[in-house]
């Protein structure tokens, strides 16, 4: 059973915590956070504590908190040679102090508080300055998903911003789908079957061949239609771009 | 038995001849295509014509063409009276012959040629001149479909809209992520379940709930990082627009 203490209490953090507990391979021993009105979900049984003094010794260090905090963080666990290990998608492994075994444990998912993961499905990206760390990592990884990946910082630097387009971006565009349906009193619902098939779709076909649509026939009158009916100058703009981004890459 | 007759044989007239073969409320007299070179798949076993006038009497025309051909194909159509549907999420029921009895029967779905699709759970939106010609329509189409909508011109085009930015603008979106990952030697696959999740989290979630990343936090360095790591300038000005868009409607 490997031991580890959870330094965070946020929406990555949280989620870990109850994928962890009533793990067989992994014991979470305590839980810090700075702030004191933290509260932990009921499901999750484990001591929260608010002085990282308080710290105890176990096999490994998860630090889920901010990016900007990781490093200040570390530098206060009062110990040295530990594995410690962060969960972010874009701070570099070596952003952790020289006196720990350095590693990243990132889950690559799009955690909101009110809506439950199935944490199987998650790929893990794992990273470990040595093989020993890796297998460690591995082993836990392996315990809460089916899909753990060896993935270095430079290659989570670009999977994150990759992250960003096919997840943040695309959101905004279904808010953007959103408002244009409430506007005209259509309900957004209509819409789902028609998003979950585009997000079907490119699991058999590339993006490039999977694309439809004005912009991919070069339509132009639909086109002009289209922006022509867009009264909120943001989503006009989008429009422009993006229609002209389809037409240069088909 | 409601008979008909399909104008096109493009994705969306071939999907809808593959779901109307064998159904028990409607059947497809024949098919018109002008193209002598046109194949319809061997599942669907309808006569195809290549000459308008051959047309034969029947109670309703589906019209699924090019939108800007719509009205140039109806009007050749040798009766009137007749009830003439188009299938385009854009070309409003006006376009249609004065003579003819008119009406829309438009499937609200993403169709590429070599991904089947499930026809059950399809939107279909419908619009008709008279209540008689849209219970018609309704029959068909909820033989095909669990979800029919009574949705005028107008608001079509709003939905149109819409679908352009939740479906066409997404997918190009994950085209760009998966160009970022070909750069940096990641498997794509590896964000399928993020685009999973991102489709799924707005079933239960708005898309202004379910927002998360840098620009949501309003995470200065993140955003800038990401500019500095991207490189082609379509993705750098369309990373840059949504970021601020994304800000400016949290």
């Amino acid at each position: 059973m490997i031991t580890a203490v959870v330094l965070g209490a946020g929406n990555v953090a949280t989620h870990l915590l109850e994928v962890f507990f009533n793990n067989e391979h992994i014991k979470v021993l305590q839980v810090y956070t700075r702030n004191p009105d933290t509260l932990l979900p009921e499901s999750v049984q484990v001591p929260l504590i608010h002085q990282i003094e308080a710290i105890v010794e176990a096999d490994l260090y998860i630090i889920s908190v901010t990016d900007n905090a990781i490093s200040a963080v570390a530098k206060q666990i009062p110990y040295s040679n530990k594995l410690v290990v962060h969960t972010s998608g874009t701070v570099a492994m070596e952003v952790l102090p020289e006196h720990f075994r350095k590693g990243v444990f990132y889950p690559l998912q799009t955690f909101s508080k009110n809506k439950a993961v199935d944490f199987k499905t998650i790929p893990i990206c794992l990273e470990a300055e040595n093989e020993n760390d890796f297998k460690l990592l591995e082993i836990i990884g392996k315990s809460i998903s089916t899909k753990c990946y060896a993935i270095s910082s430079e290659q989570r630097k670009a999977l994150h911003v990759s992250a960003v387009f096919v997840c943040n971006f695309v959101n905004h565009l279904y808010q953007m789908g959103n408002e244009i349906c409430l506007e005209n009193n259509i309900p957004f619902e209509i819409l789902h079957p028609l998003i979950q098939e585009t997000a079907d779709k490119i699991k058999t076909l590339s993006p490039l061949e999977a694309q439809t649509g004005p912009a991919k026939r070069h339509d132009t009158n639909t086109i002009n239609a289209h922006l022509q009916f867009l009264t909120d100058a943001t989503q006009k703009e989008i429009y422009k771009l993006l229609t002209k981004s389809i037409i240069d890459h088909v």
